[in-house]
């Protein structure tokens, strides 16, 4: 299996994994709200001035506004994200991602990536920002940053289902998960990005 | 008067204007749909992967949602932006702007920028990102990418209420109109921020 870095994947070449000593607290018991620590995260880097990063607000179709009642939106519905989650400002850079949890233990399935998302990141990559995953895996109590292009190459190769567990121990970084912030993920993309 | 650049402004001090024939197509006669001409050419600069810019959408607060129709929205309103309408990525960096027209001929008033907006600006320029404003004034039929550094800076000083035309002129970079795209604003983001 051929590898958007050119390198050949192969079973048992995965790194050591990082220890439960790595992980400040445990959230194994409260389940994981990823979005939530996301955004908890965000507000932290906003305020220490270390980041700029927002969540996009899920698109609405308004179809109906009673301006009687001052705009009041009376009929709306939900539409599909065409881009990502999350974008923002590190370093001067553009940084756009998107956040996904898995109760799998062995892979991360890729039904709930749309082409369009996958458009998104391609664009992202060709204009020189910064585009990845965040992928949580809920039952492991891991959390990974990894590059778009990995998303891209198993979305467009092989089965198109998911990513296998490997790829993200092998190409991904487990993301430091504490207090305040929740998520060190800027730490991951300094080390991921930043550090060459 | 002093400047976000330390230069002093003088009245006469004014760089020549720009002759109508810098302006491929004249829209003086059927209005300034400033929102409608940026989408148009986001748009193309992405067709032609030149820039990634969107839209932010409205933020909107839901307060009910109707399960039994499919999560249909039937109560909601909407939030004043508390960042700006555009953001995305210009060869690597991160861009981030507002668009405002007015149809004063002599300056553009600052009533409708809010305290988070200059707050977010700041940031991004705290970030190393770029941050500006494209300013129509619709009457004159010209538009002006200016740096945030100045709105920033006529918000926080003096009267506060409005930014001279003259400045517009003197430190501003006026954007040629035509057909497709409407607006090459990208072309005054790379002689303002990348031709150094």
């Amino acid at each position: 299996m051929r590898y958007p870095n050119g390198k050949t994947y192969k079973k048992g070449e995965i790194k050591k994994r990082k220890t439960p000593s790595d992980i400040s607290i445990s959230s194994a018991n409260r389940g994981m709200d990823l979005e939530n620590d996301i955004n908890e995260s965000n507000d932290y880097y906003r305020e220490k001035n270390i980041a700029l990063i927002y969540k996009r607000p899920t698109p609405i179709n308004i179809v109906k506004v009673d301006y009687s009642k001052g705009a009041r939106i009376t009929d709306a519905y939900f539409e599909k994200q065409s881009t990502t989650d999350y974008n923002g400002v590190y370093k001067g850079k553009y940084i756009d991602f998107e956040a996904k949890n898995t109760k799998s233990k062995t892979s991360f399935p890729l039904a709930n990536i749309t082409s369009h998302q996958i458009d998104h990141l391609k664009r992202v990559n060709e204009q020189g920002g910064i585009a990845f995953f965040i992928i949580g895996f809920e039952t492991l109590n891991e959390i990974y940053l990894l590059d778009s292009s990995f998303v891209i190459y198993f979305y467009e190769n092989g089965d198109r289902k998911s990513i296998p567990y490997e790829v993200f121990q092998k190409e991904g970084v487990l993301i430091k998960q504490g207090y305040h912030p929740r998520l060190y993920y800027i730490d991951a993309v300094e080390e991921k990005y930043f550090s060459k």
